[in-house]
């Protein structure tokens, strides 16, 4: 969980031959900062905080994948190196300032360092992501895309009520039905495209991804406090996988009786 | 123009230090059946027809590409092998049939024939496409892409009047200025979203390309008897890159406009 643990690949893909029909893909899943980007100058509580990454995501995303038996890709990069939930144009794919911070390594850096970090973090990790989609569609099987995301319980000073705000891209089907099922069987105070929405330019993967294939999909943000520990993440996957795997029967459920009548 | 010209690669850029803001992409261009799928069962005869790729478009998209100093991404295989223009669940990716032409190696392809094709044709042909755009993004480049398409003059028996089709994906800014420089500069029937449009899934290129980025783009579907030959093809290039440059000038005051008001 922390950059101590050496180097990391940019993309990993666990569970590949996982039979489930969701995919989970953590793009924030490390602080690892490699070594041929430094540490941006940043002090080591920076290194550590949320703007690095998110913490218990991928904890979180790994007991999803084992209970859902899904297989999920995930990224071995700090976010402040490149976001890979932010396209290479968007000023935040290698921001200059977050929330409080400032990132002295990303600030007035030219088109020959954005490439870079396009060419070494940015495509490798789509790329993986893509041959993964594609290569299940060209099986015929069903896919639906759940990115695994957590947010910091304050912000700019100010507490966050929400704990598991459901995000959505283009097609809103499936995260409504998310929502329903988290709100009936669970007691996390859950909140449809909050803390951000696809209008703050927050769904870039699925975006890319999961839109322009028609694919079912939704962003789950969870309050990161909820994560705190081992015990939490495992807490929380028991609540939302029987969320995800309801949800889907729901939606399905749903499609079929409008195909029908 | 034909399959006697030998193996090609499955991706060929072509200027790929072009200065300009288009970005031409051509996947219709050949009809080379490789040795590795074979001839798919046809004669001749449909392996030359307009089945097996866009007769002209190629040479249209090259004139293009040096007029207008645009970098051009082309395809060197049958639509009937892979249309790179569907996903990889479409039917249509490896049609059993193609207007009134049967296609017998595509008949009953299973999961693993249909992931081979995907692997070998669909993902380096995307990917080279999308590591063109990233890269362009990542440097601050203006991008505006122009896939380039020829039909059939009859299909299913009827005559086709429309001589320039114009066809967006969800943003029909673009289009819509083609539209109308291509009416106030060339004497061609031209239409907005005909002989087809992204309701008939002919838009994957864009959708998977384009629009995740908000990139301005348009579809140009030009009559093939228009494209009869080089000289035909030089008159309709020749009418076809001022629209473009004029298009993107309108486009781009407008948006200023907008932005200032």
């Amino acid at each position: 969980m922390s950059a101590a643990d050496g180097p990391l690949p940019v993309v990993t893909t666990e569970r590949p031959d996982g039979q489930g029909a969701f995919l989970i893909v953590c793009e924030h899943a490390s602080n690892h900062f490699p070594e041929a980007f430094g540490a941006l100058g940043l002090p080591e509580a920076a290194r550590h905080a949320h703007i690095a990454w998110d913490p218990g995501a991928l904890a979180l995303a790994r007991r999803l994948s084992e209970a859902l038996d899904a297989t999920l890709v995930s990224a071995g990069v700090s976010r402040l190196v490149y976001d890979l939930n932010r396209p290479p144009h968007a000023p935040g794919a290698m921001a200059a300032q977050s929330e409080v911070y400032e990132i002295p390594g990303n600030e007035g850096i030219g088109p020959d360092e954005r490439l870079r970090r396009t060419e070494t973090i940015y495509l490798p990790f789509h790329r993986a992501l893509h041959d993964t989609i594609a290569r299940r569609l060209a099986q015929g099987r069903r896919t639906v895309m759940v990115t695994v995301h957590s947010f910091t319980p304050v912000y700019f000073g100010q507490p966050r009520a929400v704990e598991l705000g459901i995000i959505h891209d283009a097609d809103p089907a499936f995260a409504k039905a998310v929502l329903a099922e988290a709100q009936a069987r669970t007691a996390l105070l859950c909140r449809m495209n909050e803390p951000y929405s696809a209008a703050d330019g927050v769904t870039h993967t699925l975006r890319l991804q999961a839109t322009p294939y028609g694919l079912a999909h939704v962003m789950l943000e969870i309050r990161n406090d909820l994560l705190a520990d081992d015990s939490a993440v495992a807490g929380v996957a028991t609540e939302l996988a029987p969320v995800l795997s309801a949800a889907l029967s729901a939606m399905t459920q749903t499609q079929t009786e409008k195909a029908a009548s």
